[in-house]
């Protein structure tokens, strides 16, 4: 990917936020959106397959998810794995832009075609994370639980650090999901 | 709902899955199946919001998960509803219909458009037993939490069920998917 690039893509997606903001997400188009930000529709489409993308770091989640897999050692238990991923990923890509995630969290949570793109997210995040513990020799039943638990508890820490007035970190959101689910099924 | 209802029903079902066994799932239209059941195309629209709904029980498991809430003590944790909940769905409901289960669940898992749908009726449920939890007095974060595990426990056995040649049945991949849960969380 082109040097220019990472700046396109961030001019795009606060352009297309300062309009769902303005206009509400149903009412803003693609032109709407490339003239805000004052480039060509073939670059929008460079950077997102759709309006709804602008929403999600398209295949970024899972990349990161196949990259994590393929570096961890034989020998870390495959939760271990996702779980430091979901560190990582907490720390450096989602906490320092706070803000701006967990105003768009809110805008995904209200409007069905988001929430419909979200599912639909999580339901790949799950595949990639099966199809590598698979890859990795582990069994296939503990593949996909691992591989479900590990999405539903991300899932149900974004939602929760979305809503949450009091700036607790999504690192410790984690951490209370995690222990909450570990005591509902012991 | 008059008495002829569960058989029109039953009736619609059983033609559309010849018919997307015959043809597959995108060719089969509506008209086709009222003409293969007898019926009009008003009585389809009675019993299924769109062809994609033949393959869920509609609202049915919302439903049921509602009265389970309902009806259970107070002191009954809200994990447990959940569970047994799910062993009386096994039992009652699903395995008796294992064969036309299990088939239409490897269609859901073929179609883009019947796993999208598959992915909102486990939101629906998710949410349908997190109101359900909240009302009965759980606190937010346990409420979440255990709709999260047991709607994904719920799924990953159902899935495990549909691709089991050996016949095991539901209750016995609950029992596993709950093991492993456990075990990956401990």
């Amino acid at each position: 990917m082109a040097r220019w690039a990472p700046d396109t893509r961030e001019r795009l997606r606060a352009a297309a936020m300062e309009l769902f903001a303005e206009r509400g997400f149903e009412a803003t188009t693609v032109p709407d959106i490339v003239e805000r930000a004052g480039v060509t529709r073939r670059t929008f489409f460079r950077h997102f397959g759709d309006k709804r993308e602008v929403f999600f770091g398209d295949d970024e989640i899972p990349r990161l998810a196949d990259q994590m897999l393929a570096a961890a050692p034989a020998d870390v238990p495959p939760f271990a794995i996702a779980w430091s991923g979901f560190q990582t990923l907490a720390a450096e890509r989602f906490e320092p832009r706070r803000h701006e995630m967990a105003a768009a969290r809110r805008v995904i949570e209200s409007e069905p075609a988001l929430r419909e793109r979200d599912l639909q997210k999580q339901a790949d995040l799950r595949a990639v994370l099966t199809e590598g513990y698979r890859a990795r020799g582990v069994d296939a039943l503990r593949a996909r639980v691992v591989a479900g638990v590990a999405v539903d508890l991300l899932q149900t820490a974004l939602e929760q650090w979305a809503g949450d007035t009091a700036g607790t970190p999504l690192v410790e959101h984690l951490e209370r999901v995690r222990r909450e689910m570990a005591d509902v099924l012991a």
